[in-house]
């Protein structure tokens, strides 16, 4: 199933798929970067009077909480409610999810109301979405969930979705399998937004992969993950880092990345 | 006309006009700092409190659609106003005109409601607001429009602004003359937010050259294309073509734009 | 007092304390990275329904106002006041103030509400809290408001704050006594909302040495500025002198900060 993220790569340099992202706005030009790095086109909406006609042009919509208000949330369900119709994956990313009220509920409404396909979060983000108890210390995740690859199962499982849990370690599950994704570097977590950064691309892959959205949620996550690795060697800390992210992106190809992709 | 872009950049860097703009959430701190690279002082504000009181102490003003919602409208309407009465100009980047009927519709609007100076868009977006076909996906234009010669004498006549349209080779018209300006990389179209950039810089040149914007508009085009040709060559991808963009723009010296611009 | 800056950053990376900000659109990304490299957790959340509750988890609260509307503000004062409420540091950045008045207001009644432990801004925004006369174009300060120390202690006095008054000397004030930092380095000036980072980082020093604020405002400065000088070595312009400015705060030793800090 995983055996080919290159090809997948392949296809959405191909097809380049339009990703609409309701993102937050620390990260909105860093996650359009990186969907334009990986070779897909980003394109942010959020106004109610449009949403709905963008996401009908688009591949994949993505769906981040990052710095919530109220608009906001009409527009990630108006615009859900017409990738839904259309068929197309929608990626949900519950930034700070237990971290407030505010967050874990807007998640939790957006997962009830919306046919979510692909949830992206860490430990204690999904653990809380499942009811685990878990420590969120505003956007970070503080451990919690116990076992990851058993969280991923029962996230799966409970949220009804493909649950894609980063970390050290990466675990994608639909209920029955999951997979562990080894590929990344520790600097991922000295710049903000890279786990926005990681749903965006999921975002992509899911675009060109809408039938295995399994395969695509693990696969975008090994070519991140890459990436990463890439960026880092020639790295002098987090700034040098992430605009080297971009470069690594945008270098990938897709035969390195079934060499390197440590999915298992 | 066209023969000192030079000049107009020392010009630039001798008054440090203040630019005042009304953007999107996705280009906002990458707009200010290449307005500040360029030389100028960049300031963005949106609140209907404030935006005619800073409009007044502005040298032009810049309104994007990239991301728009019903208070930015206004926002940009009561700043338009103070901005047409003070005769500073105005330029606008119509964001995604064509994916959506609201950015069409709303561009269309501040074009009508507004003595707009300079309209710089992509083909794509400058030839739907003159009803030309054409196919816009997201904030990328497909194409579109035939000639974009053509379509930029169109556009400034049809419209009643200085028409800059940006691609492979840019076309800047005041309905008679059209000037191409045939400076840029590719890379430009691998970093979100180039356009944005452009058109942000293009009111800096017309701050300083407000009777000359045909002559302003082409000049600002060239300064940005020199930069990126100068960043393209020290880049190893997108990420560290960004970075040497701001770079480049604060390094262009007047003499080096005057040998390098390709305007005709 | 000040003896021991490396003491204070040591502290720091142990507790890594949550900053909370509640910031302008164009300076997310980049404040957080800075929060980030320098060794604290930022959040950014500016909802109504949640500041209160995500203020409760943090160790220090940032304000800053560079791109003001109605709902921002009420969110400043709600979690402005459980900062309050809980004793946890607030810092203040007037971006803009004398620029607007509604810029000059909002800051004002912050101010008044709000029990504002340290006020960051530049010498012509201070200077118009405290009644002075001063020039600001957008969100420069172009001088005014007389000697830059005796600024500092008359803010801090009239104003009840620790006024920390950055430029190319900084002064430190709490109201007897002045400190002045003189580290950085010019190119600040040329990358957008590096003053909006010096008060990001301001708050991340506060968060871990919350009595002793005059110390922290300092040394936040110190430390920012000798990464500042660390950046500006490698750099070859505004491009990469911001991308080196994450490397070198993350990679800022405590040794290297007391014996580079230039505080008196």
């Amino acid at each position: 199933m995983s055996e080919a993220p290159g090809q997948t790569l392949r296809a959405l340099r191909d097809a380049k798929p339009l990703v609409h992202n309701i993102t937050n706005y620390v990260v909105m030009n860093e996650t359009a970067n990186a969907t334009l790095a990986v070779g897909a086109l980003p394109v942010m909406a959020h106004a109610e009077d449009e949403v709905e006609e963008m996401v009908g042009i688009a591949g994949a919509l993505v769906l981040n909480i990052g710095t919530l208000s109220e608009h906001w949330i009409e527009a990630m369900l108006l615009a859900g409610r017409a990738a839904g119709a259309r068929g197309i994956p929608i990626v949900l990313d519950p930034v700070g999810a237990g971290a407030t009220r505010y967050r874990t509920e807007t998640a939790k409404r957006l997962l009830d109301e919306l046919d979510v396909t692909i949830l992206r979060g860490n430990a204690g983000e999904v653990a809380t979405l499942v009811g685990v108890e878990a420590e969120v210390r505003g956007v970070e995740s503080m451990g919690g969930g116990g076992d990851p690859a058993e969280l991923a199962r029962e996230a799966a499982r409970a949220l009804g979705v493909i649950a894609s849990v980063t970390g050290p370690v990466d675990h994608v599950s639909d209920g029955e399998r999951v997979l562990a994704v080894a590929n990344g570097h520790e600097l991922l977590a000295a710049v903000t937004g890279t786990g926005c950064m990681s749903s965006a691309i999921t975002g992509c892959f899911a675009a060109v992969r809408p039938d295995e959205p399994l395969a695509a949620a693990a696969e975008a996550l090994a070519a991140f993950g890459v990436a990463a690795e890439d960026a880092a060697r020639a790295a002098s800390g987090p700034g040098s880092f992430h605009a080297g992210l971009y470069d690594a992106l945008a270098a990938l190809d897709p035969a390195t990345l079934d060499a390197r992709a440590n999915i298992s």
